[in-house]
């Protein structure tokens, strides 16, 4: 089976040849470790996610390398007091690094809390200085580059008139860019609005700071994962991705910087995830239509009318292409809930069923259904459709069960190993059935059916006791038309 | 209440007095990420958590900085064959920051599971790869160091020659130093057998290298915390802390560093944490007495009963002073096991019982026992002391709820308090109680007393029905002499 991608670079889905035989090399940008993860970004991370966990059950080894942003992040080349890590950290009065200490932390946690697996390296910004002075450096050396009071610029017209293309992934005219440029504090240090910056000087009051061929300073942005992608997966790699926000003007630097060194395309994929939105407008803190990844698990926010367990918030995001805008809305996480609740219970229902007899044979073609499951997860990365299959699968296992559809011990057992790996490897969702919950709702129906029962009987000392009993240990009893529930109090 | 603290450099107790009022800065030697951390390596850093929690308990903020060593930590000088990243590298068919990755990602996991904070900064060697390289030639430019063949070494007869006294931390005598040394691969290199690399020249197969002034190499282990505490808490800064098998060399050559290079003491308090032992013995792989951190919580080991929880361990732990040797066996942790659910249950009965009228007063001298506790917390910080007078408090709170004892509404809201800080805050145990267990089992004590009530009154078919009913449920009662029990099926 030929697994095909959507490449940003060429606009059409391919197939995937990866470099060396059965070993994919993967780069992702990482998070900018300044304040807390969005969640717009937990859906990157976790489509790019479930695009290593696909990769690895089709048989790759990867190397899956995902950046940590710790220094030198310019919201833009000229001015140097948006230096996101400075700005925060008199804020906070904090040291930069332990700024980036806090936010990291937080971010692991985020994401292990969705289940998302750590790539295989995490190589941060300020760990590859060194590397990035030495980029920078070539870049000079061969003339694509040139110092200006201290900083270093990266030449664009030059790159251009030697038969090279800016512009190529984001489909850009390098003369509409020109055109269309405004006009920013320390452009003046540039010879083109567009050239940006691979070594920025530091004002004195700028914390993060090394030393350099071209005196203190630190990093441009696009430079570390140029720096770091070359340093663990080479001049050349398989697959690059990122959120859609930043194919333009990060890829695009990336592309030019990777080009310029080493006279080579340097990715040979580039994957762009798509947006997510909330109630279908873009999320953003300044119209307050923003909500932070735990705040949507914890139901502690003016969106949602309860909490979702992270598992379902990954089961919601999966149900969408990653290549397709996702819209969440109250109505549709209490949707997902209940498709992943009946998931569940169709993986619960499928380690009890028994198996038809050998002869009797299967009422579901396995090797066809298969294939689909196949066809989706291979055509790129398609979850939501291997969603639908696999929802075919949980309906065909409800019927199971009243002994409407049968299947084969081998079927059967195809099925439980498949559905396994589908739920839990590849969508990398979790059972989030706790034991003890069901034995303490199944004892407290048990004290009910007794109420009940003393109840018919005019037993009314024996119902009351059992209702204040409970009571006194913070459980309540309700009766209601459709009998009694209860509560923990 | 001053506090005072054991000096490994004085070796005596001394008064605290920050170098920055009410600011701690504190450095603690981080793990070597090559393999999984030690269970020994966890008591040492749960030792300075504890320190750490204290010292924001007193008041000071504290910039804490735990490094990670991910490079170059050569287990002896001259033998680069002997560098623990890339021997395991070609074990695993992994790139060296892969290992890192995976060990990093282990490591917190493990110290997240026994309930460390993480540090406020967190750095890498890697990612200091440049300040080393600056620090070597700050020696070198004052004569403290000399290059061969590639290769920086630390001159420590030159540095004693000058008045300074390489062994004034670990008390070794230079002389005997001389003349214990054995006989190393590469130490043709070095003018004399106890000078230490600070740049070391990589061969061909090293894969971890930097470029540097005096070739393609990697920083020697003992200049990376001299360079990540140097940037992180100044030239000169107040604890620095480790295990006491870090005291020499490594300690002593991080004296040396600083002095040669600022001319001053870096550190103002050396605390060393002692071994832990097995059984009364050392642990060791080679002996087979040996045990992971995570083996001894999962009960997959050859050498305790059963599975103890993370909170019990730390328990155990800090049952023991830091600068005491600390025996672990299947007696002592089945011992405090017990303890700290007695523990736990006095923290239960404290959110329970009543004071008694203001008029009447208190049994216990409130203000003597919280001195006791801040005595015991201030004397280098004594946890075992600290733990003996909460059990004193234990002890009156299991007389308080018998209403032997009695306590004024002021001084029963400050106990609360207190305990709470001390127990959950600086000593950071959790209470492991899940509360739907709890629900379950006061719902099934509901259920036993309406079998007894049931029983006691003939209606067997009551008190058999419960039984059946709660057996089809998996939940088997049991009637023994102390009454009737009950367990998950």
């Amino acid at each position: 089976m030929e697994l095909k991608i959507y490449n940003s670079l060429s606009g059409e889905k391919e197939i995937f040849r990866p470099i060396h035989e059965n070993n994919v090399g993967m780069y992702v940008c990482g998070p900018t470790v300044y304040s807390n993860v969005h969640l717009g970004n937990v859906r990157t991370f976790m489509s790019f996610d479930f695009i290593y966990r696909s990769l690895t059950h089709l048989g790759y080894k990867v190397r899956y390398v995902r950046n940590i942003t710790d220094a030198g992040h310019l919201t833009d080349d000229g001015d140097v007091d948006n230096d996101r890590f400075v700005k925060q950290s008199r804020l906070e009065k904090l040291e930069p690094m332990e700024i980036v200490q806090k936010y990291t932390v937080d971010f692991h946690k985020v994401l292990e809390n969705f289940n998302l697996l750590p790539p295989t390296i995490e190589p941060t910004a300020t760990g590859h200085i060194l590397e990035q002075i030495e980029l920078t450096q070539k870049l000079l050396d061969k003339g694509f580059a040139y110092e200006s009071n201290g900083s270093v610029y990266f030449d664009v017209l030059e790159y251009n008139s030697r038969g090279l293309n800016y512009g190529e992934l984001s489909r850009r005219n390098i003369e509409e860019l020109f055109a269309n440029t405004r006009d920013l504090d320390g452009q003046n240090e540039k010879k083109n609005p567009q050239d940006f910056a691979l070594w920025k000087a530091a004002s004195p009051a700028h914390i993060m700071r090394w030393n350099s061929p071209w005196g203190e300073g630190f990093p441009g942005w696009h430079l570390e994962c140029t720096a770091m992608s070359t340093k663990y997966l080479g001049e050349k790699f398989d697959i690059h991705g990122g959120g859609m926000d930043l194919k333009f003007p990060h890829h695009e630097c990336e592309v030019a910087q990777g080009k310029a060194c080493n006279g080579t395309e340097p990715v040979n994929y580039w994957l762009h995830a798509n947006m997510l939105t909330m109630n279908g407008q873009r999320m953003s803190k300044s119209t307050g239509n923003y909500i932070l990844p735990m705040e949507l698990v914890s139901g502690n926010n003016d969106f949602f009318e309860k909490a979702f367990h992270p598992a379902i918030v990954r089961f919601n995001f999966l149900q969408a292409h990653y290549r397709s805008v996702l819209d969440i809305s109250n109505e549709a996480m209490v949707a997902s809930e209940k498709g992943f609740q009946r998931l569940m219970e169709a993986m619960k229902i499928l380690n009890q069923v028994s198996a038809a007899d050998n002869q009797q044979g299967s009422t579901l073609n396995m090797k066809e259904w298969k294939e689909k499951c196949y066809n989706a997860l291979t055509d790129d990365f398609n979850s939501p459709i291997l969603i639908s299959h696999l929802f075919e699968a949980v309906n065909f296992i409800f019927k199971l069960k009243d002994e409407k559809e049968k299947l084969s011990p081998e079927d059967l057992e195809e099925l439980k190993k498949l559905m396994n790996v589908f739920v839990y490897e590849v969508l990398g969702l979790q059972n989030i059935e706790e034991n003890n919950n069901e034995k303490l709702d199944q004892t407290l129906r048990v004290l009910i059916e007794l109420r009940n029962q003393a109840r018919k009987s005019k037993n009314f000392e024996l119902s009351d006791q059992i209702r204040d009993r409970l009571l006194a240990e913070g459980i309540e009893l309700k009766d209601g038309r459709d009998g009694t529930s209860y509560s923990l109090i």
